[in-house]
């Protein structure tokens, strides 16, 4: 693994605690951290588009693909290069949110959206995928008060689609991804991840303190 | 074919005539007439990113995710149920485009590009397509004046690239492509268009003057 770092994936539904605990985790191994949609200027304009209310609704297919557009320009502009630095990287959302999201949220094909998130990203894959499951009404009551965006504000039976698709995404590749019980303490959670990348990817770069 | 129309794709490279021709043809078939990118709302940003100089440059694997959501939504909200009900359509480009700039222009994989296009526009395919083939040398100057667009701008080689690609999907196609020699007199090209495509769908919905 010389000369290459390692991409972590941060996942699971609004609500769920992503941003904190991709913050803490990227501090703690002293990794680069990012998100998706909208890390590049390019993805900046298509979070606009796809998540904002300015436009007529957007197709599903239409919304994957657009997903998938700023992922393909976040794989060349940033984690590529990135890793060949050697940097680890840890991403709040990736492929498993197109897959969670259109395919399992949108009813998408699987087939075809695993084909294309694929192509998008070049072949990259995240050495691990670490999902975040809370209960879809827990994850609810913590966005209470928050704007909703054009996929927070889809129903109840729409985040249980995608958190189910989550946990089937992970339980049928139990080597790529791990599920953390993310409905207890913030520390609690933060333990429980640096656990398993630590389990999963160690030596970790950065030892926890 | 009762309660379907036909869709017809113009292709060629920038300068090939195809909004002329596409407008033309419609005419005398009484038909739709539209084109891509930018028909829908969705599209017409898409269009202004992609085409427009405003954002760092855009990866091959993005412009060409961008434009197949941009066809996307042109399939579910016009293409699709204009022609479920019954109409004739002529569209300026449709994924012959991609396949020509993305595959043949830029060098993505054609394989890869072509489940994509597939995938974008949920398998409608065109009827016919006809390709306005002229020397890139002719395009370049009927262009000349226009302030040229992200990927007009590109140089002869890529134009060139386009051009020999288009050409190689319409003669790898002959039962789903038509090759109209472009650089002629507009009347005469016209006649061309009109012929091939009688020869190929008709009876045509209404005749030719």
């Amino acid at each position: 693994m010389s000369g290459r770092g390692r991409l972590i994936a941060v996942e699971g539904i609004d609500g769920c605690g992503k941003s904190t605990q991709a913050r803490r985790l990227a501090d703690v191994l002293g990794a680069r951290r990012t998100s998706e949609p909208g890390s590049t200027p390019l993805g900046a304009e298509l979070r606009r588009l796809v998540l904002g209310a300015d436009l007529p609704p957007i197709t599903a297919r239409a919304e994957a693909l657009l997903m998938a557009a700023d992922r393909a320009q976040h794989v060349e502009d940033e984690l590529r290069p990135w890793l060949e630095a050697g940097q680890w990287v840890v991403t709040e959302r990736f492929s498993g949110s197109t897959l969670a999201y259109q395919g399992y949220g949108r009813g998408l094909d699987l087939p075809g959206l695993e084909r294309l998130v694929t192509w998008a990203a070049g072949g990259l894959e995240p050495d691990l995928t670490v999902l975040l499951d809370v209960p879809v009404e827990l994850a609810a009551s913590r966005r209470a008060g928050q704007r909703p965006d054009r996929l927070e504000a889809q129903g109840a039976d729409f985040h249980a689609r995608v958190r189910a698709g989550y946990l089937a995404l992970a339980g049928a590749a139990p080597g790529r991804w791990a599920v953390v019980e993310g409905a207890g303490e913030v520390e609690a959670v933060a333990e429980a991840v640096l656990a398993v990348v630590a389990a999963r990817l160690g030596p970790l770069p950065v030892r926890a303190p």
